[in-house]
């Protein structure tokens, strides 16, 4: 079996690249893991790119295994939830020659796909593995705001909100911020952006100082109001 | 006038998305800097994309200004050069409505369009700037390599050669190297890829204490032989 991890880009079905339309056309079927009902739409644009480029092409949804998102060992929890979704999508993976799993932004950013694989392989699936970049977060950030990640000749950092203030918070991107992880560096500049490429896209900016208690409110209230939130910001000092 | 800074992804025709490809389309004219025949590859590429998408759409071609590449103050002679540049493209800017900058791999990574356009609103242009999010050599690297840019967790450094060895050297993602300062960190895994995406596409990796060496080399017998190399790697230690 051959599966293709296919980056499919950052909300906005336009992101798709035709690479990226070729495999997912070259595929028998699409897997793609249900995140529950919080994240539907996420699965609703899925289900708009094979109906839009692949229509006809099966796609079998896995419930996702549960999560303790707080755990006392992060790592641990990480690879033991990353296992549970490898059983699982073994015992759902279609008798088919090409599989394609769409990732949201690009497989090998923040994603666990090709880690799920391995574990898959190691469960004893035989497969190649083909990987189609896909147009990240971080750059659908920076041209929502028509912004570059850097000032000439400084480096960029992508960390989660979890180890900001463990490195450089200059040009730093967070991603995987649960709650509001530029308050600890008020003396930045945040452009920051939620939903992005979607028809819910929120973009703010400011130094954190002046608008980053408000957005940390913000952000809770759209997390109230849609049931889940995706956010991606860029710091600098 | 409306420029449109479109990035094209990373040497691969197929990696133009969607949106691109809307965006080149809706254009009057496409804006290119000729950076001399050692990068003829390039410019190529260009014409190719707009003769299968945009057939008809004028390519007005600007010869690039001379720049020092080892001058005694790096930031100072980048500033120099892009103002050459914005004087050089204001002049031959062509009076349409909008004109699109194609862009390798992403405007926000490592890329000059962005401040070039911001230098010629200074010399007096007015106009408003739409980006389009590009497929990035990160990604294009990882992709073929088939592999992630980080462990759980950690964090991911993009550089350059030059400053290599000012910060982390784990999940260092390197560009711009003109020499081969992997090197430097000789207990470290190496990625390494050099005109990803073409048909001249060559992926290297290993220890750099295993392979480094005769990775410079082969760098160095590259470049002497296609005119001009563009290479990025993954150090991880």
């Amino acid at each position: 079996m051959q599966i293709n991890v296919i980056g499919i880009g950052a909300g906005n079905p336009q992101h798709l690249t035709l690479e990226a339309i070729a495999a997912l056309q070259e595929s028998d079927a699409v897997v793609a893991l249900d995140k529950g009902e919080n994240k539907a739409d996420l699965l609703g644009a899925r289900q708009y790119i094979i109906a839009t480029h692949a229509p006809g092409i099966p796609l079998i949804t896995v419930s996702d295994p549960p999560r303790d998102r707080d755990p006392a060992d992060y790592r641990a929890e990480v690879r033991r939830w990353h296992q549970a979704r490898a059983q699982l999508l073994l015992e759902a993976l279609p008798d088919v020659e090409q599989v394609a799993f769409l990732v949201w932004g690009d497989p090998a950013l923040y994603d666990s796909t090709l880690r799920i694989i391995e574990r898959m392989r190691g469960l004893g699936l035989d497969c190649s593995v083909r990987v189609i970049p896909g147009i990240t977060a971080v750059h659908a950030l920076t041209a929502a705001h028509g912004i570059l990640l850097n000032r000439i000749g400084e480096d960029i950092r992508i960390t989660t909100g979890r180890a900001l203030l463990d490195g450089p918070t200059t040009n730093a991107v967070v991603m995987l911020d649960g709650g509001a992880a530029w308050l600890d560096v008020p003396d930045a500049q945040i452009w920051w952006g939620a939903y992005l490429g979607t028809e819910l896209q929120v973009l703010r900016s400011g130094t954190v100082a002046e608008i980053g208690a408000g957005l940390a409110e913000e952000k809770a209230a759209l997390r109230e109001q849609h049931g889940w939130i995706m956010d991606i910001y860029l710091l600098r000092r």
